[in-house]
């Protein structure tokens, strides 16, 4: 099944307006026609089949049928430090892909790049969810530093910063034998150059235990995938 | 600490010549000159600590001292249906920083990709292993079905294939409570489309176990840095 994204303001009673990325995928790509059924959610958990009535002026559907999917996996938070941005972008797509609800990019001490277009992450995630068939668009929050992120960072049964390879192995401090369905678990990862002795201090002051990833020097967007690949299949054991 | 790779034929008693790639980076990214200490491996598991004697016409390296790094890592090999070869370099970049020892790269029946450049894949492996301070390069072999791999695959103490999310987590099929340092594993995984139904038989009868990499569909890429990234950890442990 394709599966199509439409903002929740282009959704009317009975119809569905998208936009002209998707319009374009179902049209030049798929090469969709009036009559055909198009499977559309809106990133909040709602799953629409809907028909094309109308190619010109705007792709318009008629809702067939609506249901709503209750989220029920694991609410898992991703945090990163600023990297390059296609590095970035990288995490956003692959992290999505896994199962990530909640992004928070953060600008760390030893952070060398900006981020700027977040309007490009959203096109990202929003490909993400389509992809691997989630019905729910994960958030994207930019802090100017760890202790913003900290301060208002949300609770979390887990919550883990991968540090350096002196730690524990992640994998060793999931409780793998309990399946915990809704459970919750927050990772933190730095910039390539990892946390300063300030940042390391203050996550462990915040009850984040320090944990590695292997012994191997990862880059950051490596650790982000490697560490979230564990930690989905840790919790949803 | 920067670490440079040359090739074995390069590497005489007492002097390193470099390649043109390394030469550049480290001249002119690096700006190293006469006397700085240079770090070379040969991806076969020596380390040579050499000092830069002289950078015209080729870089010259004199070798001050050498080691040999035992390769005590558990053998990782990933089989990877052809894909799309921007998402197959991924798959090795990545996958050579987590620690795989042998790629096998395979046409599986639904693999829409031929695979042509193979010194371009080495060239991104060699980056990998300079990237995770590894000593030793990966193994890329290309085979022309499943078939074939099947019949050269070699031996594995865990073999596993990525089939679909109806099969028992990968996670729960490792044994993470007896650690396993020279163990070995071997995770296939499909392209786009995955494998047809003789192929996935043929795989069950030279007992891969069937696995699953969680609910969301997962593109082959970011399926082959998951899996490989619970075995690396799972394997360590």
């Amino acid at each position: 099944m394709e599966l199509f994204y439409a903002r929740p303001e282009c959704i009317s009673a009975d119809e569905i307006e998208l936009d002209d990325f998707e319009r374009k995928h179902i049209l030049n790509s798929l090469r969709k026609a009036a009559g055909d059924l198009i499977s559309v959610t809106d990133g909040q958990g709602n799953l629409y089949q809907t028909r094309l009535i109308k190619q010109k002026p705007v792709l318009q559907l008629k809702i067939e049928s609506a249901e709503f999917i209750p989220e029920s996996e694991a609410q898992i938070c991703l945090a990163a430090g600023f990297i390059r941005p296609n590095r970035l972008e990288f995490i956003l797509e692959k992290c999505t892909e896994l199962g990530v609800n909640r992004f928070c990019l953060l600008r760390s001490e030893f952070s060398n790049y900006a981020v700027k277009n977040i309007k490009r992450f959203e096109k990202i995630t929003r490909q993400a969810i389509k992809q691997s068939q989630r019905y729910y668009l994960p958030r994207i929050e930019i802090f100017n530093s760890l202790k913003d992120f900290l301060t208002a960072g949300g609770e979390y049964s887990f919550k883990f910063a991968a540090i350096d390879s002196s730690y524990p192995l992640l994998i060793s401090k999931l409780d793998l034998r309990d399946p915990k369905e809704n459970t919750s678990c927050c990772l933190v990862i730095g910039p390539e150059g990892g946390f300063s002795s300030d940042e390391t201090a203050a996550l462990e002051e915040n009850k984040f235990i320090p944990v590695s990833l292997g012994k191997n020097r990862l880059r950051a967007e490596t650790a982000a995938v490697c560490g979230i690949s564990i930690i989905i299949q840790g919790l949803h054991n």
